[in-house]
């Protein structure tokens, strides 16, 4: 292995487990540490996969897992992309060349891969919430009595939910730990140092009675501080407060604070986890990290250097250092915050190729937006991922990034909307779900004119459960006001761009994760009258309407069944709500089938709108075509690369036409 | 009027609009918010509706209008039942005899009501996203420019919404006021109040950059008191902590901080607002209210006057003074802290009076606790309401209020349940909607055994659209790995809630508002085996299937049908998730037409369930009955009397039985 301590015997291959760490000291520990970030840049330098996050926490791993005894004390990874030394450490070493990869480790903490990983991650700010309820039930006698430490980012701790948390465990006075893995990304980096005296004291419980009585106290302080604090005023309370200035935050919810701990330093870390484990109340550890340590292309590189190495391409390290220039992944993101996880859009590097979706909204927003000035971008910590980089660089007064916290993106819209702007949400289909609550109350109920442009619908691939997008359609779909849609290809997301900007009222539409269809982008976008679809061939029997990424598969499909004889009528319903109802009686009454395709759960989707619609029409329902539902299954769909589990889960132009011809029986051939 | 100072010229008569404030000094603005409290007692006494709340803001309220433009200032009022006193100077003084009524003025701020309701609200906490959107976008030059202030109260603040929205106005810099309306209830009271210097000079520019360079400063301070402040160390931090304590959480995120100002002393609040007001920056303004201000019985009862008195009930107060004992009030309730809004039930005075569905949820949740001290329940700051309260009292070990933050209480329950506890979120079902990722993401993926009880399920009355439990039913069912179901009456409640516990993984039971059914309650709970439906009555041609509180109405319109001649099969679905596909498929060959009946919008909803099914299982759709499905439209309701808008909008057994006749065309009497 590269980058690894000379002279010494390796300890990493005899660590199968977090107990065969019993016994090392603290300099066996730090070597340790170093031997996990070698074979992790080594490993995710091939492979490819979250890079920089995990170089930063292979001390705060090693240091928690000597000194808890997983998992009957619980160790929780916030988000989950920052675990991957915590993987190496449990048992799953080898394992980690297969992360990310179909049936390979989950990207994040998965329950079912390890009794060490205790909670499922993918999303940001939960993992204080969980310690709380597991601390909280321990108190109450339920399950085996542990110790409990969340290890949360910086960007992490921008979520509400994170604050609600924070809140609860001060008000209970829950006695775990929050280690805050401050790469100074989010947090003011200008907060400065406290002395080692305060650290050490601040844990003593007299002082947390201190509050009562303080004007009392204040007139005995020695020396007459009491009346000369006031006399001298504001300037002395300016910078006592900046001196105490990081903690205050906490304590003002009743946690504790220690920090600022090296988090690259084992010792370190091991001796404020001590204090803080014994405290009989929450505290906060504030451990600073940097991210991409020990690669120096990323560390060295300042916050372009983190940027560009947050994730590592397949076989961008060779020997520990970068093989040729290094590339910018596209890979999707879990919900780290935008100034260090872009999801960056690999140029085309043949010329030909179609670009991705991402890149076609990024486009097409920024020509709204010179367009139209009321047009404001919105994204919640994922400017690039999102596709809002490039207005925020050329038009960055219609831009905002709000951090991790979909809920204020929403609402922050609907203010912009009363005002007479024309906010454009873009947020991934998955992390908009935190919203859903502001959808329905602030932009629905109250008509306001909010676009939501919800990138990464559909399976997203490598980052699995917790980050496909398969209920917007679903969610989106029952409530009122709103209109749903979907475009099938780059040129149609465009034009329904425009469509939903300039509808004076919520407009949502979603398209997938990728690559396009590769055809023509219009010179100028158009809007699609709203609840109106398209149809794309004229056939007979069979009809296929999809709707978004099902239109590509439909025609696919269609393509093989022309192979078998049968000429199906294929559709774009282009909207789920309001829905074409003539275009769809109208494919009901001409053929024997009429196929809905849409990458969504089937329960209460786009298909379901088409039967409930069908089934209000018909007085009989022998009168229509029965409808085949194709989408996604009712279950939570794992990892892999998207090819893999669209067949798995049979949303594929192959699956369709087999279940068309199914549902025909015979009847295909002879037809 | 009562309670009116005497021998003054009253001023409330000549308010028609807040322009008719101009001119008026702060002793008359006094003596008008005095005016303004008495009229809001006389009114709200006799008619009932929101009181304790209302009372504490009419010194706010009028000194927010004597010294901003509405509309074109924007004054938000979060949760908007605090708004009354606004109400009645914008205009709408003769109305408010009508607020909460079916066509009255809009029990919470409404948009389409008043051009001065600048924002909808009725959910909790989303005041200050609001003013960050209409402030950023006065800032890009959308719509007239305005000063924005966003009344908010300390309860509405531990909504980590709240939160997102504070760190994004600091973040920005959004020039804004944040009117915190403490009536420290939620809010450590003993924070204190600082000298009216530091108030007045904390907002001088200078002194937000003096975090920089601060150890330098510390050591030039005069008289040594640098290194003096280090040798103290702990006491005097503590002691300087506490004594700044009430802004420094704010002042961590960037906000400017003002107070503790007397919220009942107009000038008071009109001279911090003005500074505020100029600063070119966000600025909190603290102020102190007490709930109840100026109607005795409320004041001076302490936390239980006021608890009391958050709501009146009609024809509570004659000329000013309580009619007789003061009386507990049955409405449902906003989404103010549990302490002070629990929703109390009426205690039955006839004496066979069936009881609310919340109390027998409450004694049910309790049995269930006493039997398995895994059992926790989980409450987002309405205990009353949501019919914790006894749980609370009688095994306070068992139980967690953890504020206004839905997410939190659901990821509490998440580590509740990995821990092997048994938590039962007792949430509304429309404030369920802030924790949906959280149900989607770390309960239904991580298949862990959560049990949501959703109190006020279908339409709330009252409180109106932003209530009303509408799209529970539609989300749920849309998820893997839950089962989702809703009780018929009162014992199925007590079985359903016993079968939700027991069940090892996610379960979700929805109850409606008001009187249960009447029937005997179980001696003991029972499981109900997952997936089952039951048939009531067995009848021909015509099958009615309900949902919940859908079968109630069934069993109306079946009755009302059998005086037409028809005799329909009646039965009870009892589940959404997982259908009982026997029951269903039977109903559906047995019978000419099957009704579903829920009370849930229709989109997605339980009736879309059952047609999904049917299309699936017959190839052929003809040989099925036709599905005619009942439920709520696709709009958002009103507000008024459950039974006016069961009226409104067809769900009662009357409007079943007519769609039925109609649907069954001549056939019925000849049947």
């Amino acid at each position: 292995m590269s980058n690894q301590p000379e002279e010494k015997v390796p300890i990493l291959p005899g660590i199968d487990s977090p107990a065969d760490l019993e016994g090392l000291d603290d300099e066996q520990l730090q070597q340790l540490a170093g031997e996990v970030r070698a074979y992790i840049i080594d490993v995710i330098g091939e492979i490819g996969g979250h890079f920089g996050a995990n170089l930063g926490t292979c001390e705060i791993a090693v240091a928690l897992h000597s000194m808890l005894e997983s998992p009957r004390d619980k160790i929780l990874w916030d988000v989950g992309h920052q675990a991957y030394p915590h993987k190496v450490l449990t048992g799953r070493r080898d394992e980690l060349r297969t992360i990310r990869k179909y049936h390979g480790l989950a990207p994040f903490c998965s329950i079912p891969e390890s009794e060490h990983d205790i909670m499922g991650a993918g999303h940001a700010s939960t993992s204080i919430s969980y310690g709380v309820g597991l601390k909280e039930a321990m108190r109450n006698g339920i399950g085996e009595d542990g110790r409990v430490v969340a290890v949360i980012g910086d960007g992490a701790l921008t979520g509400g939910v994170a604050y609600e948390a924070m809140h609860a465990a001060g008000g209970l006075g829950t006695p775990m730990v929050i280690l805050l893995n401050d790469n100074g990304m989010s947090i003011s980096p200008n907060v400065g140092a406290l002395s080692s005296y305060f650290q050490r004291t601040r844990l003593k419980p007299g002082l947390f009675h201190a509050r009562e009585g303080v004007e009392d106290r204040l007139t005995k302080l020695p020396l007459g501080l009491g009346k000369r604090i006031e006399r001298l005023g504001p300037e002395l309370k300016s910078a006592i407060k900046a001196y105490w200035a990081p903690g205050l935050m906490f304590e003002e919810l009743d946690l504790a604070y220690m920090g600022i701990i090296d988090g690259h330093d084992v010792g370190a870390i091991r001796r404020a986890l001590h204090e803080a484990l014994e405290a009989d109340r929450p505290v906060v550890v504030h451990v600073h990290t940097v991210k991409g340590r020990g690669f120096a292309p990323a560390e060295e590189g300042g916050l372009a250097g983190m940027e560009e190495w947050h994730a590592a391409k397949p076989g961008s390290i060779v020997n520990g250092e970068p093989a040729g220039k290094p590339k910018l992944v596209p890979v999707q993101e879990s919900d780290a915050p935008a100034a260090i996880a872009p999801e960056i859009l690999e140029k085309p590097e043949p010329k030909a190729a179609p670009p991705q979706y991402t890149q076609v909204f990024s486009d097409a927003i920024v020509s709204e937006a010179e367009a139209d000035p009321a047009v404001i971008g919105i994204t919640a910590a994922m400017a690039g991922g999102a596709g809002l980089q490039r207005l925020a660089d050329e038009r960055p007064e219609q831009y905002y990034d709000v951090g991790i916290a979909e809920q204020n993106a929403v609402l922050m819209a609907s203010g912009i909307a009363l005002q007479g702007g024309k906010p454009v949400c873009a947020i991934y289909s998955t992390f908009l779900q935190r919203a859903y609550d502001q959808i329905v109350h602030d932009v629905c109920l109250q008509e306001l004119d909010v676009t939501f442009a919800m990138d990464r619908a559909g399976l997203v691939g490598d980052d699995g459960p917790t980050h496909h997008g398969a209920f917007d359609i679903a969610y989106f779909r029952s409530l009122p006001n709103v209109v749903v849609m979907a475009p099938r290809d780059e040129a149609m997301l465009v034009h329904m761009l425009h469509t939903a900007i300039g509808h004076p009222g919520p407009a949502a539409l979603r398209y997938p994760r990728g690559v396009a269809e590769g055809v023509e982008l219009p010179a100028e976008a158009e809007a699609v009258p709203v609840g109106t679809g398209e149809t794309l061939r004229n056939g007979e029997r069979v009809a296929l309407l999809g709707y978004g990424s099902g239109v590509g598969v439909a025609l696919e499909a269609a393509d093989l069944l022309e192979a078998e004889g049968l000429r199906p009528t294929v559709a774009d319903a282009r909207f789920a709500k309001p829905l074409d109802s003539e275009l769809i009686e109208r494919l009901a009454l001409g053929h024997d089938l009429l196929v809905t395709v849409e990458e969504g759960v089937l329960q209460g989707g786009f298909g379901s709108a088409v039967i409930e619609h069908l089934e209000d029409s018909f007085s009989n329902p022998g009168e229509r075509a029965r409808v085949l539902r194709i989408g996604l299954p009712d279950r939570y769909v794992t990892h892999g690369k998207p090819d893999l589990l669209h067949e798995e889960v049979g949303f594929t132009g192959q699956s369709v036409a087999e279940q068309v011809l199914a549902a025909t029986g015979g009847k295909v051939k002879s037809g």
